[in-house]
């Protein structure tokens, strides 16, 4: 990654860990603290927090204050945490550890975990309507855009059909592209979106993030599938060939490797030409280097 | 019940119906239809409908349009609906029933149950931010509303400490109230403060709304305390004396049954005559006497 590009990332990153840290409710519950600390624990575990990244990235991209994306990159990754604590949950995916962290319900207990996620589902919409910088009608369409990819319309959809897909004995391109655009999809492309609203973008502009969303997020499952048959263990933080020992229908079971690979390095040309359009492209075109040019 | 109220009663419960059935995701889902008829099922298992109830007759109080309180009051239903089916999950009440019917996870499954709560506590703030009728403004203020009162501060709140309360060996009075008043009275309020917002009430006629229904939620709340002491187990539906039999902590614990009835009494007083100071109250007279003045 290039020194800028870098450079750029470490300070999105910093001011986003700020304003989850401003936004925790640690300091103001008193009997119900716990699920404050749930919250914050699962927050903290933290990731790369590529979609409040993303949602920077766009606010600045088109000309936007930078401080008009905190609360909606703040609530991004709330959302993302609220369905990695469910996700988890026994009933769920049963996951015990979470980036090498034992998941909130085993570290919290169940019943507590269940309720982290309710609030991490719903303090989004609350520091959007109260933020300081955004006016109501960004407010209004941020909200509205949020909602909808993060509910049964859109992420909370593509959980149910990949729940239901374990049932199925066929799964064929149509179903996995729409669970994979739902689940995973969805929820970069609003980030997308939202930093474009944030700045109070065109809606060409708009048009514009949400067809290289489309193609990163794509690009970033379909290499995804290819590593776990490809790649070294260390490399890929979890047993290679998981997929494959739980039959699990990917990209790669059914183009086959090469057929995978040239859709995915279709697909990151294809996100990087759209970012070509724009002027002060070079920390997205980086980070889209980074996330896509992997070795596969 | 006065024929003028059950009449005014009715008119609302059918136009709340009417706005639930309205807000159905299910002919919008393809693959993910399951969570759609889960939200359904539990939406239509229905209750009494009271907090969209409060909801439209504070904005018609204040003289607001009834279509503007559709979308808002969907929203809380929708909510309190939620709050249902995770509370009802083997991790947090375990509840096989609701209303006679089996609760969501019994009948769908515990993954899509939690999953079907999770949309139910996000739609509410997508149908809010794209209804018609309400302009940004009180869009904003409604969202920031309901996510306050349902989130970590309020509802959820109430519930995590309620958990806690099981593993307490003592529960004083602030204890209680708290939990009550966060766990049940936070969405009452919120019914009430939400009317009055989506009319374009002032503050101080929301500052009367917000005194109204913190004497309506905890006077409702002694008397179930006292009913389950007192009652017919046909009248109250459920065994009675349950709460003795589980150990747990209420008014009628804490004070005694005869001035559980006192304390009932002036707050049931208290409502009523918050009510007086407004014009064309006779419906929410009727219904908190309706709710309030029972048999205990």
């Amino acid at each position: 990654m290039k020194e800028s590009v870098k450079n750029t990332l470490d300070k999105y990153v910093e001011f986003i860990e700020k304003a989850l840290k401003k936004y925790s409710l640690k300091s103001r519950l008193g009997l119900q603290s716990t699920v404050a600390d749930a919250m914050d624990y699962s927050i903290e575990a933290g990731g790369k927090r590529i979609r409040p990244v993303l949602l920077m990235a766009f606010c600045q991209l088109f000309g936007g204050d930078i401080n008009n994306a905190a609360a909606p990159a703040a609530a991004i990754e709330m959302i993302h945490t609220f369905s990695l604590i469910h996700d988890d949950l026994p009933c769920m995916d049963n996951d015990d550890f979470r980036r090498g962290k034992p998941s909130c319900h085993k570290q919290f207990g169940e019943a507590c975990a269940v309720l982290a996620g309710d609030a991490l589902a719903i303090r989004p919409f609350q520091i959007i309507a109260n933020d300081e910088h955004l006016d109501n009608e960004k407010k209004v369409k941020l909200i509205s855009e949020l909602a909808f990819s993060s509910g049964a319309e859109g992420m909370i959809g593509g959980q149910i059909i990949d729940m239901e897909n374990e049932k199925r004995e066929k799964i064929d391109e149509a179903n996995l592209s729409q669970m994979y655009s739902l689940k995973t999809g969805m929820l970069i492309k609003t980030s997308c979106v939202m930093g474009c609203i944030s700045a109070g973008a065109s809606e060409e502009q708009i048009k514009a993030a949400e067809e290289y969303a489309s193609s990163l997020g794509l690009a970033f499952q379909i290499i995804d599938d290819i590593l776990d048959v490809t790649a070294d263990e260390k490399v890929l933080g979890k047993p290679v060939g998981s997929d494959a020992a739980e039959n699990k229908t990917t990209f790669v079971t059914l183009f086959g490797i090469k057929e995978a690979k040239v859709e995915a390095k279709r697909l990151t040309e294809k996100a990087l030409k759209i970012l070509d359009e724009f002027d002060n492209n070079e920390f997205l075109k980086g980070l889209t280097e980074y996330l896509l040019v992997r070795d596969y």
